[in-house]
């Protein structure tokens, strides 16, 4: 039997995860959309044996956007160019169910699952950004509860899509003239309430019978929906008790949901902050705390919190106590408004805190304190694996490839090796039967 | 001053355009959707110099569709993987006006454009195929004249959206920490008749300034269309006659449309069956036509008429004289009922005839022929390129590159070398100015 081992994304994110990467002086900040960049991270993760490259995404942006979402590449071409120049590593983009039509979806991945040879995952979002409705001729962003309705419904038509065609109906047969067998494809002839869609999909069974299928909403509705469709959950957690709950709630709610809850991982993200003494890593972490620009740092808070304004307050007062609801990311403005709480943060500590990877598990430290943090949460069920988020590209990935991946695999708690070709092989995921269910 | 030369676009569909491609011994069918062979073909376009690949779409399939029309790569994908492995060589996709939104398409070629640092072409398409409406929960297709009012303020729009970045906004001043001036980007603010749309968009100005145009259609619409907007026109033309009364028709309609003729280049499709000698060429013809099979080739004749339905005939009947209208592609059902009236050609002829090039002018011969052939359309103002259509791949386009270039080169109708680096300076095309118009 196969020990368990950490999985890990990389989080692509610009030029780094923390709001002032591009201020720091080993970063061009032009990289953002630059290929050559990417590449030369694609091979320094591949050179690590991580499980897969992530790439978020976003259709639309506003002043107070983060810098790595103000002009970016779009994941779908920026994967598909990765492809052809890595090997090993899964592709994992992000597409919003709330501003596409699932026709198109399904394609694409399928696509870049054939481009890739089985590395290609989906992370399925229902979309944070409000204004992204002013870019689709919609007057206002669905609402939370119904974006959620119509993923469910866009996922059963993806499903369907790449369920197309049956394994014998393709034949192709050379002599006989015949191509394919019409009464073995399957049209889908999906009438929903969101979406009609026929098919079949003009692309042929994906190499991994369908793309890894990711999900990263932590509200109710969103946990409900990673336990019903998600092979890989991405959350962000600050505290060991919180990731381990999170941990319990969605392996339970997938069991209800009658799936085997070895087949959902959890994958927290992770800050690491990577010195040869831990006083190294401190100062790594102080050089890129002292770039951030108050009024940045601030209006970066106020977005996450759903556009709150701190005009009458001073950076030294506590949270406000009555924050407002929020139709975008509801998950996320919690952990924050728990973090300030808990911690009784200041408005400027707590931009300072989610300025380096908004709320997301942080740590600080030398390789072997690093690899023991990740072991901790890794065999206390906190976590399957983890989502990294370097505050700054390449520098971080590059220590912790030369430096924290050694340990694990010292340890037995990493991969020396990809041991098969396809991203599902690397995460330990079974490939769907080639049926209809 | 420099000397006009010819452009060639390779036009990439399946494993070739005759329709039994698939079928002939050099060929393995399951290359329609592996990405090694795209890889290679690219590879080899790019030392023979040619200015660019091009990926025709479809978002549908019906049973009689090519079978280069089954399965296949997405064009975004594809094309973003070729960029990774090509330096030079223009990349150019099709995507659909009628079943897209526009700040996607703006987005995706945008960020094609930097990952090729400058080679994507848009070929702006309405959709031929009706079947399209019923993967994106549409009930009919859009109607022929509709279609192309769409597609006028889609261009609009994704033309505006690649202007949302003045070259001043995005400072990314590191030492004052301003990344960029908001008052300085541009939303678009656009509220027309099928699009609402904010902007900006989430990706910086172009390499080129604004991916290259290409359009396709050939009906009056279509026509006008191009004359307003597009800086390539791809066309299926059989004589020299019609090539030369519609290459003077669209530099007439541009000049009336205010713009420099000189700006809108005219790519008729060619397909070339090249031989050591003429005879082996005709060879290699008769050798294909041999391999299709009596009713894939009917049907994809009716398929080309709109659905006609050929049961009463027999194949050595001439065409029948009352063909229905179609909401479909206008121009080239007149172009197939023209060929068989003109030639007087029986069903089985004409479904041979268009079953290697779907109508576009065919050239058999040697290398000289061939060469003779395109310079005399080139210089008879018939053409100011071509899009080379290869009845299959790589045998084709090897032959053409190994033989046909360096005669068009010794002649000074081609190129020795890419001059510049993106696919503008190989068209000739100017840059756009860097101001919303
Ligand atoms: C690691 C991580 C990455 C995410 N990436 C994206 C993203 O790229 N685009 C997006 O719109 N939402 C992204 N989200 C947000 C979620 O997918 C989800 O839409 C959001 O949390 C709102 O859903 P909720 O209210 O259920 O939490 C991400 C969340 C996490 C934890
Ligand atoms: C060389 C060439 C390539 C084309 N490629 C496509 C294509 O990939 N997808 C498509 O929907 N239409 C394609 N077309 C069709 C045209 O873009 C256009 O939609 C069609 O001719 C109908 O318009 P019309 O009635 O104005 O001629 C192509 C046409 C030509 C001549």
């Amino acid at each position: 039997m196969s020990v368990r081992q950490m999985k890990f994304g990389l989080f692509l994110m610009g030029v780094g995860h923390h709001i002032a990467a591009w201020r720091h002086p080993d970063v061009r900040p032009e990289w953002c959309e630059d290929f050559t960049f990417f590449r030369r991270i694609a091979e320094i993760a591949e050179q690590g044996k991580l499980d897969m490259l992530f790439v978020s995404d976003g259709l639309a942006i506003e002043p107070l956007s983060h810098p790595a979402e103000i002009v970016r590449l779009e994941p779908f071409t920026l994967l598909a160019a990765l492809a052809a120049v890595t090997n090993r590593i899964g592709l994992a983009g992000t597409a919003s169910t709330t501003y596409n039509e699932p026709f198109h979806i399904a394609r694409k991945f399928s696509s870049l699952d054939h481009i890739s040879r089985g590395r290609a995952a989906w992370n399925i979002v229902t979309s944070y950004y409000e204004e992204e409705a002013y870019n689709f001729s919609q007057t206002a962003h669905l609402e939370h509860r119904l974006r959620y309705e119509r993923a469910r419904e866009f996922v059963d038509v993806v499903n369907g899509l790449w369920e197309s065609w049956d394994e014998e109906a393709l034949i192709r047969d050379q002599s006989s003239g015949i191509y394919f067998h019409a009464e073995k494809w399957r049209p889908l002839n999906h009438h929903g309430t969101h979406f009609s869609v026929r098919g079949p999909l003009n692309s042929s069974r994906p190499p991994q019978g369908k793309p890894v299928l990711i999900q990263a909403g932590s509200s109710q509705d969103g946990i409900r929906f990673a336990a019903h469709v998600a092979e890989v959950v991405f959350t962000a957690q600050s505290t060991l008790t919180d990731a381990q709950r999170f941990y319990q709630t969605v392996k339970q709610e997938a069991a209800r949901a009658g799936r085997n809850p070895d087949h959902i991982l959890i994958m927290p993200g992770v800050a690491p902050y990577i010195g040869r003494t831990e006083q190294e890593a401190r100062e790594q972490y102080e050089q890129l705390q002292e770039l951030i620009v108050p009024e940045v740092g601030l209006a970066f808070l106020s977005d996450y919190l759903g556009g709150i304004d701190f005009s009458g307050y001073s950076l030294d007062d506590p949270l406000p106590d009555d924050i407002p609801e929020t139709n975008g990311n509801q998950s996320r403005r919690q952990l924050i408004i728990d973090l300030a709480r808990r911690e009784r943060l200041t408005i400027r500590q707590l931009y300072q805190r989610i300025a380096g990877a908004r709320g997301h598990f942080t740590i600080i430290g030398t390789p072997e304190q690093v690899a023991d943090q990740l072991e901790y949460w890794f065999l206390q069920g906190a976590a399957d694996g983890f989502n990294l988020m370097f505050p700054y590209y390449p520098n971080g990935l590059q220590s912790f490839v030369e430096h924290v991946i050694p340990i694990l695999q010292k340890r037995g708690l990493f991969r020396r090796n990809y041991e098969g070709t396809t991203l599902r092989d690397h995460l330990g995921l079974p490939v769907p039967k080639s049926i209809r269910v």
